[in-house]
């Protein structure tokens, strides 16, 4: 297990200050992800003498690390302005998109100077799909041989070209005529064929798997993870190739979303870098839009409360399992939730089959429901006759009223928290993104007025 | 875009039982793991069937897709006895590691004797894993060379046994005396170097990345995905070769992992199958566990409010507020907890560093209560001078304990759901299983406190 400790960080940053010769030998013992997380720790001054310390191929490893994001942004403008150009040139097409990406608009057209001409232009190309597409996160190097080649020819190129593509272990086969992509080979196949074959005579001839530029980059991931790709191209209309997306990219993506999901879930904004490099002013904006919402949204709690100001005047009593009635709705709603939201992420799940989790959800959430309803009259029940606590003389008709209600609030927090994710993806939102908290505050609001109405009915005549 | 429309399913389950030659042909045209997705839908006796009429290669291909998980030891049970060992063989190691996992351990002792000495003795290997670990995710089918052979060697070793590995463009070189892992290079390296050369000289002198079989299987994900790499060795203590755990393993266990950690924090047991393999009554028992603790532990905002029974009966209105404070802690918990989780999960964050948290999310949590506060606050005067609804004669005093109680339990809700996963982490606990739960219990008790001794402080000697 490798691990930056802090003190590399440290003494990192001692040497940029003393003795450029060492911190060359130091820096040439580690791998460029690991120079990447340390340029992270480091103020961009210092950053940027680390990177004019290492050897030229070492520098463009490092930032094509994605990991750097913003970073690279601030260290770019500190690198002397003859050396930028021919780094980015070196970088992979796919992280200097990135890179300009994060660039300030302003600064952008100084930068796009100092790159050649066919550079700017896949970067315009790159440039135009928003990143979380699969077109946002391809790359336009990659290895594909016209489709009259023979295998001798097509592993000859990938023996000359092969060290500055990103990846070659998927070849694409082009139509030399219409340059429409017609087949696949993996180079493991390449290898074990025989030598004068036809490149479209190996491996399996079915239509190779595409993915449109437009497209949801986690749909790309999905595709790769499912047929277990290395890459998958990307093509336009006409079935000829823009780009690939590899099997690195897309782990990098798989475990972005599934940040963003745990933070949305968490219900606030995803965040769109670690943690600690977040200020305080931009966390406060994260996460006081939802936390606003929410609360204006929980208001309605207090409406349905002033509709019951007078039983709670006459039986205070029943104040006093508001909370704990409605964190179990809340509870089960959010069990519910937290399923399908992932079902339908997976797509084990389709639109359609909403009601076939309604009708499975109900008996649940009755059935769940019933284990509460039976805990809470027993607690009460139990306290009352062990003189722990005194409900008053109705005391029995009040457990009765508490379990009833926990029946129907986590039937239907189970319900609606099961359906709740449906229905926003029907009406076209993220369900990840809002579902947790929507489920939340229907919950807690009809729980509210179940745990009233039946304790109306159970205790009409007696406490009410 | 590919996708087993429901018709097929209905197809295949037609031609089972009607025209088999057909039946082969409409198998001919899928790809293993849309069969595969197919069997899943299918009654195991038809899958069975379906299994039966597919040429050996592709069987073998449908039963290495691990989405075939449960299914596939139904399967196995239907299957001609004398067809069962060669295509068990035929399986991938890994894969065969976890379907023995998913058999029953009364019929092991035949489905093993189904095979041959070597596959048992592999099988006994991988078995000793965990499946949550790199070892029980590893395959033991990987290319090794000797250290004093020549590119060339290594090239034509590739050659014949390419299409028998999991992988073939990770090379692992071995010290022919000790079996000592001393190099790792990269069938692109390979192919760029010259064909005379020491398989020593190709490609980057670093020692080898690798990992240990009883390191969680995260941890592989993690350094797979950093290190960009196709696989990753897994060695024992003398550094020889136990095994490689692939990227496609790892997307797959990325995958499960976060269906896990979506699932848990919805408070739940993470479920082992899609939502709707699972059984009712399982489904039950792993929603109601963890429904019953939280029920269990909310009892404490009844035992709360239990002391504050003479507050509400002399003013009822502060009830009314109740459920707008407590869901407002539970808000702000809920954010910091998910930020926290992810970034102690990505190893953003260690340990050590709970306390540059905890400085921040304290003024975090001021403002965000500061600002629901004043929000508060201005609803309920509003409401009073709009004549919306009357909260009595001391109404300002009123808004200006809800005011200040939000400031309070927001604050307290972000220490709180920022620390528990430290702390849940510290005393051995998976935070991302446990922290949301808790943090919401920790709140709303707490909250209850706040909210009851600030309307103390400021109502006392007029409403209280």
């Amino acid at each position: 297990m490798i691990e930056i400790p802090a003190h590399t960080i440290a003494q990192l940053l001692y040497l940029v200050h003393t003795d450029p010769e060492e911190l060359r030998e130091a820096l040439g013992e580690l791998r460029a992800p690991d120079i990447a997380e340390a340029l992270r720790e480091l103020p961009p001054e210092a950053a940027a003498k680390v990177m004019a310390a290492l050897p030229f191929d070492l520098a463009v490893q490092v930032f094509d690390e994605p990991e750097l994001t913003r970073h690279r942004c601030a260290i770019i403008q500190l690198i002397e302005p003859r050396k930028v150009g021919p780094l980015i040139e070196a970088m992979s097409a796919d992280q200097q998109a990135d890179l300009f990406r994060e660039v300030p608009r302003e600064e952008r057209p100084r930068l796009l100077a100092t790159v050649s001409e066919p550079t700017r232009a896949s970067l315009q190309k790159l440039l135009q799909y928003p990143p979380e597409t699969a077109g946002g996160i391809m790359t336009t190097e990659f290895v594909s041989v016209p489709s009259d080649w023979s295998v001798e020819q097509a592993l000859r190129l990938i023996r000359e070209v092969g060290g500055r593509k990103e990846t070659v272990y998927a070849i694409y086969i082009v139509d030399p005529a219409t340059q429409e992509l017609v087949h696949v080979v993996s180079l493991r196949e390449l290898l074990t064929a025989e030598r004068e074959d036809n490149v479209l005579d190996v491996g399996n001839r079915r239509p190779p798997l595409t993915v449109r530029a437009e497209m949801d980059r986690e749909e790309a991931a999905r595709l790769i993870s499912k047929y277990n790709l290395l890459a998958i191209p990307i093509v336009d209309d006409q079935r000829r190739m823009l780009g690939i997306v590899t099997v690195d990219d897309v782990i990098d993506a798989l475990v972005e979303e599934s940040t963003e999901d745990v933070q949305r879930f968490g219900g606030m904004e995803a965040l769109d870098a670690p943690y600690m490099e977040i200020g305080f002013v931009e966390m406060i904006k994260k996460r006081a839009g939802w936390l606003c919402a929410l609360f204006l949204s929980e208001m309605l709690t207090a409406t349905a409360m002033q509709r019951f100001q007078g039983e709670i005047e006459h039986a205070a009593v029943l104040a006093m399992f508001i909370p704990l009635v409605m964190s179990s709705g809340g509870n089960s709603g959010s069990q519910a939730t937290s399923l399908v939201i992932r079902a339908l992420a997976l797509q084990e799940l389709k639109l359609r089959d909403w009601w076939r989790i309604a009708i499975r959800e109900l008996p649940t959430g009755l059935v769940l429901g019933a284990i509460l309803g039976v805990i809470g009259f027993t607690r009460i029940v139990l306290w009352q006759n062990l003189h722990i606590f005194s409900y008053g003389p109705h005391y029995f008709l009040l457990a009765v009223a508490v379990g009833f209600s926990l029946v129907g609030i986590v039937a239907f927090g189970s319900l609606a928290g099961s359906m709740l994710p449906f229905l926003l993806k029907r009406i076209g939102f993220d369900p990840a993104s809002a579902s947790a908290p929507f489920v939340a505050t229907l919950v807690d609001v009809t729980g509210l007025v179940i745990y009233f109405s039946v304790a109306f009915l159970v205790l009409h005549g007696t406490l009410l």
